[in-house]
């Protein structure tokens, strides 16, 4: 039997159940732990404060009281692409057709513990894994569950399940506790809430084949690509060239990792070009040996491809543009492997021990804090380029 | 020390030599085995007959008398793609600036052997590989000869190189011992010279990661997708589906690989539409685990990406236009890796093995015969859309 | 919640079931559809036969009639290794404390179908995989299922699970439908028996990474070693070496596979030796690329060590000694890997797929055949060495 | 041609040169750069500082003048194994037969250069790799030149090549130029000797497939056993336990890498229970992912065996006893790779760049200092358990 349960996550039971309200536009309630406050996007790229009903605990399940949730840049984005918030959408086949809960980056405690659970009790701090596979598929069977046919997706999903389901950017979330994950008490929940995006970063630095010592191109300074930076010089890459459009983002990495060599990227300039000057920079004039694409810029995908050597692997995170024009001969004749990425799998454990060690220091990723009743203005920050903002979370203070 | 002379095999000085002569266009001479009769191409498109020196075999070198050669579809090709005897160029990156001498896939037996010279004497039966890496570069030393930046490559080549080094389309060949190997009595002269597109396929199977029990695509029916055909089907690739847009050729191919399932790409039907057909034909919705693409053509690359399972690999042996339009978001979101190769290294062992083993029977390729006096009329036959010429070979009797 | 339910499989439920019976040895019983007639170990080396309650399908559950199961070899062996038969015990771990159904070799019909199946009815043809894991461990969720510690095995299995779950040795077998796979009507009962032994050696060409002209040791030429025969050669190892101590076996694989290389191994001759021969045969002085040991004796293991080339695979199907002594330095300075196999995964659909296509052929391992009233016999057939069988199977005919 | 001559290095031409001499047992000789001074074994377990000739630079060749050199656990140990100094012998093979030159742990200024030399002047800073390949044979071309059959080895090596070559502890030592690598300035010679016993770390890494987050068993804090450390804490290992018999080598690791978990083996504690300890210290019931066995101690091999997870891979580096009893049937249960290591290939430039990087501080290792004329004592010192010898250098001032 499969252990999601797409039915319990039902976005339109949500809808319809009489306790679901959408507060009025503009108005900042005051704290009340007994409401469900929640956020939720809506058709026209509108968000909204909500009220949704506490949810009932069923077998293997738990109440989460989460405690910090991150704002994604797919959710709203100062860069180029098309996000939810701005656009109502992702490319041509994540579409918000109706009212549906945000938020897929977040921690808590255990409120409420569902019959037959094992392992986890009231109060323990967690991490929500932000998607459930239903363990039987040819995918999950395999050991890939992120390409889960019914994956019941927390995050921003296909058409298909078009309403998606209600997001963790609520004050209490109802979670199989199987895809639950303790966290430590040296881990704060701002800094689990930054394990999902660390979830990301870590999956594409295994998939790429990162190895110590291998010289790495990232593309983009933005959360993904400094949570990948990170990431990769707890993995020993050697040198690290980062890339972007804006000073003060090169900077903050900078600052991140004193070691990171740094490229601004400027509009009109050729990929050719924009490579040169990374190899330059690297010392390595033979190429690069692995690019951790950030941006998912058609621009700055092919700059990844000049800038990398015979033999390496171009590896893409970032989402863009449906189609894309690539450098196909050179890529040919420097056999250069082409790989992307769709969601994660298997990474929260590692993710937790790599923060528990010490290896990676998320907490100065959070510049912003908002609490649950003025969620809204955290994703107008989030929206905003001249905010500075590099992660921007809502927190909600203990019961 | 190299063990590559690119000086050795320097063109100008085949070209300054006072043995060197151009025969007139149309005359075909009569067999004389004291000449070193060879073919080459001219700026323009052009093929002629010339004769060469005799070699010279230095120190760890052999003089081969080259019994049988193929002409590879990138010298002449009756598809889409520019050749080099149809226009003078592949791409933008290999344009022929003088006179060169043609052929690289051969056979032969040594004629003489220069100083130095061990495991090797005259009437052994060998085929030469196709370019000579320096064996101390970066590359060399990881065992991806292939990318030698000082390789001596007999294959069509880069502008860097220009003219190219001579080809092995000739009665009397150099080459350096080491890169000689030996075939068995039972291979063949003819299976001989196939050995060289075998090792293109065997290339693209290795580092597809193609394994037994693989469902497997290949886009394309010509010379080398007949090939990876006949390669994939002894890896135990199943179900193998392959595609063309000329019916003789699936036909053909279902005669080598009864098995094989085969769909007919009609002009202007659209990528997806033809994946949709191949995953139906392979009975498999979800989609095929390996593609080896072998023509190159964006649409065909297209396709092959929309009838790739999640997390399967689509690897192009074949080359095409220089940039193509890829979908990317569909790469994405079902992560599927995109690799390309060139040339190739450390396939000869293991192509005389499974020949000799009788795994793989190269012989029903060769549909067309020329001798040397008349290679200009193979090559016309080659490009001969009409003719159903699946390979022809030039073949010089034994001495 | 997990798929396998330990309890459904209870084997005290079963013995203390009041249609529980044990026969009485020696009587053959005469042919009774209504009985879910079985075969049972029971400690001191026993085998009877008994009848079992007919079991009921429950959500997710379906009953098949067994229609044929082959014997293994770690039932009942004619080689050196302490079987559950002769010795009631495999090594030191797995010892048969109390009575207990026999095989997990098999294939049969759907025969009913509990609540929720889909996509399965009544009458289709079927194997069930001998195994069930829980799709929700750490080791499920990676995809190396076969170490799930609440694997439900129907295979022999380890102490802790004392006695062990019933096998499928029996007339009505309760299966859950996700682990039951479908055949095609190509695909004979016999020949879906014959699955699970080549899952066995399908795993471990995948694991080994055995490709396509990689030249192969296979270490004993029982039942798995013809099974890994057959299916190397359709992976198309090239050349292959099989061994063994009796002509006989290595005969019989000359048969199935005509190019095979076989050496005899006499006892008292040293493995290096032996290893010396072996390459010889191959005409490889400088070793195999991997070898497939599936005998786990001592002295073969060390045999496949000394016959490996620097950088090769020995891989480990059979079992044997719990500690063994190994060539360490040899393996030191050649850098040959040593790797084991414990179950198997994911391998039914591609077993499925490659009989289909007719890459393998099974049929003739099944050298004898008998009832499943007289399964005793076919245990005591398969113990006799001088026999001369490959595969005993029972068979139960249509109801 | 091959760029291994290994006439070149032929250690009986040194031994037979008129300036070739054996200083007097005791005595220590003055300072005097005109001198080629060296140390060399000799048989009976003798070490003596000898006069060599000085070397000419032939064709693509340079001297370098060595200024630090350090003294490997192999010429002298401490621990259970034999080592060439102490015993003359390493295991069976490695017996040293005649005079010859020790060292080969070494950095140095180019002195001279000689014809056809690009890229190297005098007074560059450089290491020297510890061997050089053909770059012709099979296994050079597959880039595995640590198994190159004609490998010109400096370090201990095989009876077959005894004598074996002349060492690199000595004033003007003789290297092909490609076999060279230049250090920045930011690379103290110290540091750059310690890059050959990192190199030897970085392949067990690199082989062991070690990647970022994996949880890492190390066994032995001696030098390599620390270089592992250091490699795989800038690897990103988490969480590393180290083992020793010694708690002062424990103690030491911990300052190298304050994170690190120690456990002391006290002799007679079974594998078993060290291995319990190893998974409890770890916080992992089930296993750690990675063992690199630095000891080649048969109940170390046992240990880092019997606390490996399912599906992990013990990594030998170290060496030790010709036949080791291993629990075969604990590995295959538990599908446990054993990888093994024989020198290294291609991991230098990645030395020193992890180094230059500062991902890799090797100054701390160097516990002791001497000078080419008093080599005789740091030979003593290093067999010396009780002087706490890490790493004892050798250092030659500039001329």
């Amino acid at each position: 039997m499969a252990t999601n349960y797409p039915a319990a996550y039902d976005p339109v039971a949500v809808l319809q159940h009489p306790d679901f309200k959408i507060l009025e536009k503009g108005v900042v309630p005051s704290y009340d732990p007994t409401k469900n406050l929640a956020t939720a996007y809506a058709p026209g790229a509108n968000l909204y404060l909500i009220e949704k009903p506490y949810p009932k605990a069923r077998e293997g399940e738990v109440v989460v009281h989460v405690r910090a949730t991150g704002i994604c840049g797919s959710e709203t984005s100062a860069q180029a692409n098309p996000s939810l918030v701005q656009h109502g959408r992702i490319g041509d086949t994540m579409v918000v057709r109706d009212t549906c809960g945000a938020g897929h980056e977040s921690a808590g405690e255990i409120h409420e513990v569902g019959p037959g659970v094992e392992g986890l009790k009231k109060g323990d701090r967690v991490v929500m894994e932000a998607g459930i596979p239903c363990g039987q598929c040819e995918f999950c069977r395999i050991g890939r569950y992120n390409a889960c046919p019914t994956y019941v997706s927390i995050l921003p999903r296909r058409l298909l399940l078009d309403p998606p389901y209600h997001g963790m950017l609520t004050r209490y979330h109802l979670h199989p506790a199987s895809w639950v994950h303790r966290i430590p008490e040296s881990i704060s929940f701002e800094e689990g809430a930054l394990l999902e995006p660390l979830a990301v970063a870590l999956a594409g630095i295994e998939r790429a084949g990162l190895r110590l010592g291998d010289p790495l191109l990232i593309c983009g300074a933005g959360p993904i690509g400094l949570v990948s930076l990170l990431a990769a010089r707890a993995a020993g890459a050697a040198p690290i060239v980062i890339t972007d459009i804006a000073q003060s983002r090169l900077d903050f990495a900078k600052k991140l990792v004193p070691g990171v060599k740094t490229i601004l990227v400027e509009r009109g300039v050729e990929p050719k070009d924009v490579a040169a000057k990374i190899k330059a920079e690297a010392g390595l004039p033979l190429g690069l040996s692995v690019a951790l694409e950030c941006t998912g810029v058609e621009t700055s995908v092919q700059t990844a491809i000049f800038a990398a050597k015979f033999g390496s692997t171009v590896f893409v995170i970032g989402v863009g543009k449906d189609y894309q024009s690539l450098p196909f001969m050179h890529m040919s004749a420097n056999e250069i492997d082409l790989k992307l990425q769709y969601r994660y799998c298997n990474q929260y454990s590692k993710a937790i021990r790599l923060v528990e060690a010490g290896y990676i220091d998320l907490k100065p990723l959070v510049t912003h804090r908002f609490t649950l009743e003025t969620a809204i203005e955290a994703f107008e920050t989030a929206a905003d380029v001249a905010s500075g903002a590099i992660k921007c979370q809502i927190l909600d203070k203990a019961l």
